[in-house]
């Protein structure tokens, strides 16, 4: 049987990302995790499967993959089930799909990569978050938010009447962002709020969050 | 029959890669230019079709596409030809095209966007570089071309041993860049060479480079 193996750290957003995709479509998988703050994920044998030396990493048997958008769409692939719909073969479908994955991508993760990291990463290591940059990412953030308001009021899911992974791309930065006063932005605006506990409700992501909690014990 | 019109303008690097995937797969397409300078894609009606206010727009009948980066996925799943091999249906082979598009994303065009912006932009706006950015960009996308070197040392193309998307979504900053001193960092690399010379010499893509020329008579 193809192992499947992914490589990461359960601090890193794109390594969450990866794992949130394995426990969804119900993948076997190992997980190898190092110590990456030591700077592992930059020394051999590590660097020959990611030649950029960033994690996470994903093998399936001769395949390496070193982009998590890569892997989230390559798992995705790997698992379409006719029955359940969870990726769609014809390219109208798919193609509404992959623009809400770029839009996640392209729109959504940079502001929200940088209220993570000025409300939860220096908090985290006692520094004082820059309010200024804060302000002006909450703005950009709430931009993006009042397009997926208007998005779900239309469709159930940002990508299709049922959660594919253009919703699930957002789960590791909703997560992080929850527990931060940024919250505010999701739950002003009603879609996003139901769409928010509705996709953080899933039982895949319950079984993340118990990996991320037990791993922080 | 479906109409295919493709809405942006030839200055910016994401129309243009949307107009040379349409012409590498030989879709017959109307292509609507704007004053997008004077604004235009802020406003209606263009804003409605692009949520975030963006070009290019892409439409297909009754689907609209509002990011580059799905466009071109998109263009190339609709033209799967078997014998043709442009795009794979095995999950694992497309994976490998996949995760090379993502390394464009992610890896190539920050620095190359940066750069273009010092060495293409600001001279065209009459205003002058700045060095030290220009520095730090290239020893950014050297890292990059290092593992475009190596990775093509073993395949022909980026994501294949054929042309795929993964190769022509670096076409428009490779025009723009090989304009400027940043050439050299592509000179330098045989392999990266030997790469750009065929990609840029593709019939479709000479077809594009001719519109922008025009463009600018």
């Amino acid at each position: 049987m193809t192992v499947r193996k992914a490589y990461g750290t359960l601090s890193s957003p794109a390594t969450i990302r990866v794992l949130a995709s394995l426990q969804e479509y119900e993948f076997e998988y190992e997980f190898a995790t190092g110590d990456m703050k030591a700077g592992e994920h930059k020394k051999e044998p590590f660097i020959s499967l990611s030649p950029f030396g960033e994690v996470p990493v994903f093998q399936d048997g001769d395949l390496t993959l070193f982009d998590a958008w890569t892997m989230m769409r390559f798992i995705s692939h790997c698992a379409v089930k006719p029955e359940k719909e969870m990726v769609f073969m014809d390219p109208k479908k798919q193609g509404i799909v992959a623009v809400w994955i770029d839009v996640a991508d392209h729109q959504f993760e940079p502001p929200a990569s940088k209220l993570r990291k000025e409300l939860v990463e220096k908090p985290m290591n006692g520094l004082a978050s820059d309010e200024d940059a804060v302000a002006e990412e909450e703005v950009k953030l709430a931009k993006v938010l009042d397009v997926y308001e208007e998005r779900l009021t239309e469709s159930k899911y940002l990508g299709a009447e049922i959660f594919t992974v253009a919703d699930l791309s957002h789960l590791p930065y909703l997560y992080c962002l929850m527990g931060t006063p940024a919250k505010r932005l999701f739950e002003t605006r009603p879609h996003v709020s139901a769409w928010c506990a509705d996709i953080m409700s899933r039982p895949a992501w319950t079984q993340v969050v118990d990996m991320m909690e037990k791993s922080q014990v």
